[in-house]
C-alpha cells in the first residue's frame, strides 16, 4: 500500500493512494485515526486498511495537502555517514559503527511545508535520505528478523544548519532547528519496494540542478542492520522513525564553493518507487511576519 | 511548592509535599491529571494547585511510589561538560558553546526504579545533574527572560554506558540505553530554591562512598543560559526537560581504576533543597527473567 496522511477540506485523514486517486481510509475505518500512529501499532488494523484500500478511489491526490505521517513520532533517530561512495570521496576509512543522533519533534515538518532558513545562519543544507517507520517494536532485534519490524519507508530531507552542527563535536543543534527536516509525503509498505528498500535511486535537486544522485544500495548499514544496532541499546516503539544517512553531494562539500539553500528555492528529494519530498525554502523572518499577521 | 508524582494504592497522582506529609492534588483538582504535563502547560491550573496544596496533608510521603514527573517529556536535551572544576581538572579550555545531545523516552525512569546495566557492557556510569522542567514554551528566549520559562527543578542521574558513548564521536547510544536515566522524585518550583537553582550542593554516592561532590554554582552555563542557547534553534515546549551536565568524579575518570556501577548497589544523587534520586542497579538479565515470569 502507498499511504498518504494529509488534509482534505480542512480534515486530516489517512489515504491509500493509487496513481492520481485515493481512498479515505479514516472515513472507511474510523479506528485508523488521522495519522499512521494507530496503524503502526496494530497489525489487525492494517488488514482492515488493506480491505478498505481495495475500494473505489474517490479522491484526487492533488487535492490533499500532506501532513506528517506520524504527528508525534516517539523517537527520531538518524544515522550519519552511511554511503560508501561518500566516504570514499572523502578518503575516510569505513567505520564499524554508525554515528547516531536524534531530532526532536519541533525540527520536523511535512513534505510541501516550508523549510525554514534561520536568521542566525545562511548555511542551510539538504540531505536526501531513506527513512524507516517502525511497526512492531522490540529490543535486541537480530538483523535477520529486523525487516519484520518495518511498517514502511518514506523520504526524508535531513535539513542541517552546518555551522551550528559544528559548534561542538555533538551535532544536535545543527540538526534540530525548527522546521528543517522534511518527511513524506508517501509511506510505502515493504511489499511495494525491494527488500529493505535497497537498490533504489535516491536524488536531491533544486529545479534542474541535480545536487545528489546515488542509490540506496550504496548504504553501509541497511535498514535491517540499523534496526538491529539501535535495538541493542533501546526498545524501538511503533511509529519510531530511523533516517538512514545521505549520499555524497551535500552543499557544504561542493567545490569550489559551498552550495547553501536560498529562500525562494524549492529543494526536492526523490527516492525511486517511494516519492518526491519537496520543500520551499523560506527565511525565518518571513515566517515570523506571517505568524504576527 | 514541592511536587511529587507517584502511585498510592495503585493510582497515580500529583502530590504537594510538606515534610513527611502530602496532599493529593489530583483528587483536589482533577484537571491537573496524573502527572505534571497539564501543570507545566497551564499557569492558571498552577494557582488552583497552590490553593489545594495549602489544605490539610493527609498522605504519608513514604507510602507513595515515585513515577516520572512528566510521563512523556516532549524533548529531553542534555548538556555535556558544564562544570568549570571538571574542565580545569582535565586541563581543557573553557568551551564557548555547550555539547548538546538528546535522550529518548525509553532511556529514562523514575527515581527508585532500577537502573539497568546492560548485558553488552559493564561500563555503566553515574552523572549527578540538575534538571530543568520547562513551563512556558518559546523560541529566541533571552537569558534575561529565561527563568520565566522554568516550571521547576529536579534531580537527574544521567546514567551512561561509556564504551557505547565512545563508539563514535556522537554520544547517542551510550546515553540512550533503556532505563538508565533516573529523574526525580521531587520537582520544586523556582520559589523554593535560589535563582536558577544555583549555589546548591550536588553530590552522588553509593552508601558512604562519595563519588561526586560539587555545587551547581560551578556550572558554566546556568539554567537561564542553557534555555537561551537551546531556544535559539528550537521552540521549547511545556514539559521539556533540560539536563545541565555533571561535576567531576564520574566513574570512568577515577584513578587508578574506573569505578563502574555494579548490580546490587544503590546509587544516589542529591541536590541540596531539591531531594535525593536513588537507583538500585540491576543486571539486564535479571529484568528479563522478571519480565518472563
Amino acid at each position: 500500500m502507498r499511504l498518504l496522511v494529509g488534509t482534505l477540506a480542512g480534515a486530516q485523514s489517512v489515504f491509500a493512494v493509487q496513481g492520481d486517486m485515493a481512498v479515505n481510509l479514516t472515513d472507511a475505518v474510523p479506528d485508523i485515526g488521522t495519522d499512521l500512529a494507530a496503524l503502526t501499532a496494530a497489525p489487525d488494523l492494517m488488514a482492515r486498511a488493506e480491505e478498505a484500500a481495495a475500494g473505489e478511489k474517490m479522491v484526487n491526490v492533488a487535492d490533499i495537502t500532506p501532513a506528517l505521517p506520524v504527528t508525534a513520532p516517539p523517537t527520531i533517530i538518524c544515522l550519519g555517514l552511511n554511503y560508501t561512495d561518500h566516504i570514499k570521496e572523502g578518503g575516510y576509512e569505513i567505520p564499524d559503527y554508525p554515528a547516531l543522533f536524534m531530532r526532536g519533534r519541533q525540527s520536523i515538518m511535512a513534505a510541501g511545508q516550508p523549510m525554514v532558513r534561520p536568521t542566525c545562519s545562511e548555511r542551510l543544507d539538504y540531505e536526501a535520505e531513506l527513512m524507516v517507520i517502525i511497526g512492531k517494536g522490540g529490543r535486541h532485534i537480530s538483523e535477520a528478523d529486523a525487516l519484520d519490524h518495518v511498517f514502511g519507508y518514506t523520504v526524508f530531507n535531513d535539513g542541517s544548519v552546518r555551522d551550528y552542527q559544528r559548534k561542538t563535536h555533538q551535532w544536535t543543534p545543527g540538526k534540530n532547528f525548527d522546521q528543517t527536516g522534511a518527511i513524506g509525503p508517501y509511506v510505502v509498505t515493504p511489499n511495494e519496494v525491494p527488500e529493505g528498500a535497497s537498490g533504489l535511486k535516491i536524488e536531491s535537486r533544486v529545479g534542474s540542478e541535480i545536487l545528489q544522485s546515488s542509490n540506496t544500495g550504496n548504504m553501509i548499514w541497511s535498514a535491517a542492520s540499523a534496526i538491529s544496532i539501535i535495538s541493542e541499546y533501546s526498545t524501538l516503539q511503533p511509529g519510531d522513525h530511523i533516517a538512514l544517512g545521505t549520499p555524497p553531494g551535500v552543499g557544504h562539500a561542493k567545490k569550489p564553493n559551498p552550495r547553501w539553500l536560498r529562500p525562494g528555492e524549492v529543494v526536492e528529494v526523490e527516492i525511486e518507487g517511494i516519492g518526491i519530498c519537496a520543500s520551499p525554502i523560506v527565511d525565518e523572518a518571513e515566517t515570523m511576519q506571517k505568524a504576527a499577521m
